[in-house]
């Protein structure tokens, strides 16, 4: 599997913004739309074997899961309708458990610490990406690997201190927008697979 | 300098669209708006050596240049409402004259064959994309290169014949949205390049 984790620092944590202004009343949700889009979707298909969380101001995390996702549209709008829909069940929210908005999108409060947990719980390998770190097509990478991501934002000093533990790895000398980042990484995945096992089907 | 040449078969080519409604009344100009964004945004910055061909429905091309490039946003809504002030200048298009709607924004009368003659003026190399070409990374890039990509539908017969001398390359195993493709061949050329040549400085 290939799991994805993007802090969004200022992203909306309550239903309340206009789908008409994402960058702004909604804390550039636009950003993390684009990075759900280039997380599952290729031309003509969805990729099953990919899950993303979304960490909003590391109060509320959403987890996009491949394998159930349904609705899934490449603009950025219809994507934040469905963030939308999954904040609103904020108010109904217990301890850490999840709940799921629509097939595929589960809601739950929790932040960094407990996502990175079971993360790590899940995948052989989890990786921080900076463009100072090591060149990705130089590193071994696993078949179940996950990679962390920050928004337009770098990471916060008390984030790298609960990560002082992953390896770093750099995509290119450029910083670049963590949805590019996203589709980049799937790019390396997919020629190290041959585009196999991380693509089961169309929706 | 890198150039791309997206077609857009069902693209807007009036500004009459709605600005919420960018995959349907504007013909899938979410995809293009992700490609203007693919092509010059990275983080913080404006890919400054870079210029993108939008050929709309083989009638109209925006011609946007990275050199001369404002306002560009990362959002979709932004972006779209950037195309619609160009299409606004539609009816004083003459012959195959640009007009020059906001900084780095050109429009002009032109279908497929005369962007590709004009590109090919401009570029040492200029390529075809194609999950069926050879593979990128083991391909020899010019520093003045281009790639020609379609939109959500396959090149048609009649765009292939005109393109008949381009050689294909291939980004990966998969069949990426044009926006990805973007992004990648960005990294590969970044990654040649050291990341020098490309960015010039932020907006």
């Amino acid at each position: 599997m290939r799991l994805f984790i993007v802090l969004g620092h200022h992203a909306a944590i309550t239903p309340d913004f206009n789908l008409s202004d994402l960058p702004g009343s909604a804390g550039r949700l636009d950003l993390l739309c684009r990075c759900i889009t280039s997380s599952f979707l290729i031309s003509h298909g969805l990729r099953r074997d990919t899950e993303l969380y979304l960490v909003l101001q590391d109060q509320l995390t959403l987890r996009l899961v491949g394998s159930r996702l349904r609705h899934l549209n490449p603009d950025e709008r219809s994507t934040a309708a469905l963030v939308q829909k999954a904040l609103r069940l904020r108010g109904a929210l217990q301890g850490e458990g999840e709940l799921e908005s629509t097939p595929g999108i589960f809601i739950s409060q929790r932040g960094l610490r407990p996502v990175l947990a079971e993360a790590k719980a899940r995948v052989e390998q989890l990786f921080l990406l900076h463009e100072q770190g090591s060149p990705i097509r130089q590193a071994g990478l696993a078949r179940d690997v996950g990679f962390v991501l920050s928004d337009h934002l770098d990471f916060r000093p008390e984030e790298l201190e609960l990560m002082a533990d992953l390896p770093w790895l750099s995509l290119g000398p450029l910083s670049l927008h963590a949805d590019h980042c996203i589709v980049i990484v799937h790019n390396e995945l997919d020629l190290r697979s041959g585009g196999g096992p991380c693509y089961n089907g169309a929706e």
